[in-house]
């Protein structure tokens, strides 16, 4: 038996890929697909199935894509209905050989949650591992916020349940191979482990040390973000997504063809923080490549033509697959020669500060200074923030652009100076003239010793 | 953290890569070294120690080769005396970041066997791996014979202390972390399972079902074979083998020139067994890729030169790296344009028959043939012989030639056709004139139906 | 200006990539376009032109497949008429910035055959290149045998009157960039330079120091070989082939699947004749990889799924591509584990005798031996014969298996051995027994010093 | 025969493989030599001579590194004396096969210089190609400045003789090699054909329009740079350089380890002039990864360790080499993170200001500002330059910091942005303060309208 997890960076996210006896399952694979075709040349092995643990929301799931490539069946839970696949219920199993998979439904991150136990029976009739999807991660537990404020303490109930009555039975030497890792926005506290066990969850991770009536009340009072491509994901996962064969064939654009179009594009400039306020393209949005995953879908739509900018053309492809995996089929093309053909061509340039912590430190005094602090809420309550700071979280800026003065100078600030860049590019575009980015952001300022309050 | 797996084919050798903290760790390291350095470079870390596990004989470690790449300091057990590295005690703890590797003595498959718990001081004091080296496999315990007859009682029974008193106690929640999958010289029933652990192991490893007193028994009655060139690797594992820098250039021979040096070499045939038999050059040795690992140290020199045959020469970097994990740094060349080059040339060539299992029961009751079963000693037990088959292991061929009588037929089966073809190569090399290889071997012929005789 | 050629081995194709000032042309593109997007990505370039000097009959051309991938236009003669793309006329040209691209009409090989001449306008209007498609190649002129023997002469005075008043007069200077190259069956004499010049081509290509007549006497007796897949590949290449976005997902086939589609699929294995003839699939096709493209046209059927046997499988992407390049869009799978999948199988193998050219000597005063020579013609007339052999070229077999006794021991020989496997493998799927392939063939008979006559 | 033209990216180096009859030369290796050994494994052919066409000032050659790899001889010129390899002479002749390369004297760019004469002597006795080396280039002649000012006309005659009566002679039709490209610093006017011909260079070369007297005049005339580097580049290439067998292992250096080392070490910044504009360490070189190869070799030494900083990391490999083939062997590292893991450090960050073209017109009436050209001469006296500008060339500005004031703000510019951020990076290091640099320089200036005076 061979099983290989596939992750995806930036969205942190795990596929699975399970072969014995020559055939091979998939489990919540990816829509850039090659890297399960590849494995099963490798392995000279057919796919013959693909399971998804859950629908997801954070991603457009690709097994309409590695369907058309393998002829592989489709299985999904049974909760809700999907407009492809097929559905699974509790106890449902499948074989690869020796190797059995078994069907638990494990509702509460969603409904139709699935978990799927792997047996060897060759060795022993003892589960060998089972992937969980998103009910349980290395050190945290799934969302349970999808359903409304209303229905909250109901499905972390059923989480409750999920967990304790069919994953935790498991035994300790169980291997858990949870749907997500580190830094996925499916989760806030999942460990940089990239695999788990039953027992080293049940000690370790904090959720697992709860009644229930506290795991329900912490999982209530979780506070997780909801960018608004959740439900363009939800309906591309529900109705089957667009199957595409290959990696999109990036146009080049030259200058000129990029000023003739950009009223109707959107350009994604995937430059570090420091040369996007250095020079950028006016009307350009500052989203560096790995934070394309979490924060492209606050701020792309899927309806204009997407545009990329570079320094020097060489996250291209990378860019492209996480775009595609969020389901922007409407990336259209690059700007050739990267952004030094844009100001060799003597085109006018946008361009605001970049502070260190030290300058900020000098300028917060300044009675002119509206400081705009971008961070995610629980960095806000971990760290404390900075005096007088005013708090939108980037993604929500957006909706809340109102909160912020046109006519005072505005320094924005993150963690780090990434999320900065972005809410500044985004004020930028909608007519701030007079913004800097705080480079380091709070990481930063801190680690310069300066003092800071604690929100409450 | 990250644990990454880096497996050497053939070998079924796990080395590890462990980082945290912008450091790295790798444990049992292989000698064609990229791998680690990629990973390191990939992840933007620094590679600082190295472990050694114990002194391996079945390959060449890569410490020495790794460490001038990377200035790592080098780490193995203290109770045998190497002429390179840091002897490392019980107890000793090694930090990345927040990672702790811990040291435990773990004796049995050697004298200065050792094992690593990784702990995650960030999530928890409880271990969260462990990496055994030789001491424990997935369904399998390390070798205990390498110390004479004499000694398999004693060093069993430190074996067993080791297991039961240094990793069952870590909790069946750790994850183990083996230096060998299934296939491996190093064990004879490791289970295909790629990780494992303490409580899966404690439930399904027949070796953790047995008192003390069957342990020892099973472990002293265990055969194992012993290839020649497990000396030549102690030896240079302990006294440190030469830096390679990178992968042989290997040589492009013409037929001519290959003519000419063959007295003093060995010609590696690579191909095929239906190639092989359907001609060669004579002299040559039948050793298809993936029997590389396993066999080449019973019938290659340290001495001679080693030219590669090849049909198409698509396999050579891979059997480059096989045979430098296994120290041939006398591997010299190839046969440029592969064996169509030589029978294009009008040399004479080498053939045997090649047989069919039913080639094979009608020929058998001929009374001049003599039958040679040589496959491994486990599978003679677990699937019987052919009647009147006389066994002599492939690999032991060459002390028992007396054994094979040269005035009659002989021909040679394994299980499947390779073992037969490399043993039937060995004969034609000898001057045995009537040859066959059986195709397929005792498996195609239990397949097909035919009788077998049990021995004992 | 960047011109770049991309062979595509095997069919000894040249296609063409030329940039400048940020796009691109590409000429005659094969069907796996990849190596152009590819080259497009790291230039920063757009591909905006597609041009076919001509219908090609010998592959699939990937114009519509590489239009599908960047919106380029597509360009080809005016003289016939095609399913799609723009017709262009003598003396039409096509700008890259600088470089002009200007269309003429060079007739011969086919009727609408065009050359491009490309001119860097910023440095001289001197012509720079010449791309000639199959009107001129190194040491060779393209066919003109295409529309039926009575048409001979007048096209071959069409190709005379390109070639003179055309390209000739470009002056010596001109780099000659031709469709093909050494191995191609759309010439005989194709010298091994890659790249060429009219001077040195008007001094060196035996053609050009022909007078009219002479040149037209000897295009119209030359000899051609056409396999029916032409027709296939015109009908292609004039209505537009399917548009197929990647190459093609093998399935893998367990051997008891394998048997179970057998009777209708053909099933091509692609191993050395050696290994072929130590054991096959009966029924199946011995066809070496280099050899598909060549003769993949005279066996096979665009029908029937067909399966590849291999002996490793490293060599299948590189197979799907050369069958993916003739149009065999019914290219299925692969035997799952190679040929010694089969043979563990126990199922019952097909095998002939290999002869080397001294056992061939040797036999072939056997009265009952009838001797087959599959060599091309022209292989034939430089070599001579070996004398009481049988002539059929291995492409003309299926038509003349009539010439070939059934009741006698067939020894077949070509001029290295891999025809001969093919040849011996096509007679034994027809039901001959008792069959031998020589290797080394006729090249190998006459290195090891036998006597042979010649063919008048 | 096969010949492959092996471009260096950066320092428009053309190296050639030519090979024939299962043996190849390498004519004028780059020291990272893997190419060559991969191209040679592809058609399984040996390497058996390495030609160095000159003793080369720009870059170090990789005949040891190549020949320590392959066993192959290396030979050179014999007007000078170098420590390794063997001398030919006029006439000298070496074959591969059928294929003959004689060795002609071409003196002029250095009196050790010489082509070779590629004839296939199977196809015609007509010479096919010569390698020119740096003779003569397409469109350019080699430089004639090495050796004095006092000996060009001495060496433009022997240049003047070489070309016409060593390889015009040769025929129109005969294809020219050379080892320089478009960009080269060896020409100033090398077009971008990457290979021509004698008769296209005849007519459209503008050296070899001149008659002998013209020829010399323009010769002496010339303008070249002589960066410091090239010393040392003639050491290393007349000696031997170190043979490195693989690419360098870069270290990552955690921010605070950089900061402990950076009094001894040379932090080599490689993002875009935005980029560094935007946030810098302090004391760091702005240099663009695609200038490296000509601009490195003004301000590297070769004594201190070099530390690369990049934004994501994604151009260490390609620098490496880039400053490998410079014989920068003291390159050692490179910031972990890249930048922004400085900026997250707190630590205080060098900056200075990005102006646009339009911000350039509209500060320059600013008395207080000095205007900094810092473009290579050729470039002025083609575009003239903006009033009241200084100019110096940036490779010269150490040699010249006394011309600019450190009391006055600078604007630096260059033609692009690239070089002017160099320099505005070494007048950083230098301690002046107020420093912008001007994104899109000339070229962007004149494209925008604004009005330039013309130098004298």
């Amino acid at each position: 038996m061979i099983i290989r997890k596939i992750p995806s960076e930036g969205l942190s996210h795990y596929s699975y890929f399970i072969s014995a006896a020559g055939i091979a399952a998939v489990v919540d694979p990816r829509r850039d697909c090659e890297a399960y075709l590849e494995l099963a040349r490798d392995l000279d092995v057919r796919i013959t199935s693909i399971f998804e643990t859950h629908r997801n929301e954070d991603y457009v799931i690709g097994s309409l894509e590695l369907a058309s490539r393998t002829g592989a069946a489709i299985y999904h839970g049974s909760q809700i209905s999907f407009a492809y696949g097929n559905a699974v219920k509790e106890g449902d199993t499948f074989r690869l050989g020796p190797v059995e998979l078994r069907i638990i439904e494990t509702p509460g991150h969603t409904f139709e949650s699935i978990s799927i136990i792997v047996t060897d029976r060759e060795v022993s009739d003892l589960p060998y591992a089972v992937l969980t999807g998103d009910a349980i991660f290395a050190g945290d537990t799934g969302r349970t916020d999808f359903f409304g404020i209303e229905r909250r303490a109901e499905v972390s109930a059923l989480l409750y349940e999920s967990i304790w009555k069919k994953i935790i039975p498991l035994g300790d030497g169980t291997l858990v191979l949870p749907a997500h890792g580190a830094g996925s926005v499916c989760g806030s506290t999942i460990s940089d482990h990239e695999v788990t066990t039953v027992g080293y969850e049940k000690q370790t991770n904090p959720y697992l040390s709860l009644s229930k009536d506290e795991f329900m009340e912490k999982k209530v009072n979780e506070h997780h973000y909801l960018p608004p491509y959740f439900a363009q994901m939800e309906q591309m996962n529900q109705e089957g997504a667009p199957v595409l064969s290959h990696l999109p064939d990036l146009r080049p654009y030259l200058v000129d063809e990029l000023r003739d179009i950009r009223e109707n594009s959107q350009v994604l400039d995937i430059r570090s923080p420091t040369s996007f306020a250095g020079g950028h393209i006016k009307g350009s949005l500052s989203l560096w490549k790995d934070g394309i995953p979490a924060f492209a879908g606050w701020f792309l739509s899927y309806d204009h033509p997407i545009i990329l900018v570079d320094d020097f053309n060489c996250h291209l492809r990378e860019v492209s697959r996480h775009l595609l995996r969020l389901g922007y089929d409407n990336l259209e093309g690059y700007l050739a020669g990267g952004f030094p053909a844009y100001f060799k061509s003597g085109s006018p340039l946008g361009q605001f500060e970049s502070w260190s912590v030290h300058d900020l430190a000098r300028e917060r005094k300044n009675g002119d200074l509206f400081l705009l602090d971008v961070r995610d809420i629980a960095n806000v309550r971990k760290y404390g923030m900075i005096p007088e700071a005013h708090h939108i979280y980037v993604g929500e800026l957006p909706g809340k652009l109102g909160e912020v003065p046109m006519d005072r100078k505005v320094a924005v600030y993150c963690d780090a100076g990434f999320k900065g860049s972005l809410g500044a590019s985004y004020l930028a575009g909608k007519g701030y003239l007079r913004l800097a980015n705080v480079l380091g952001g709070m990481g930063a300022y801190l680690r310069a010793g300066y003092p800071i309050e604690h929100a409450q």
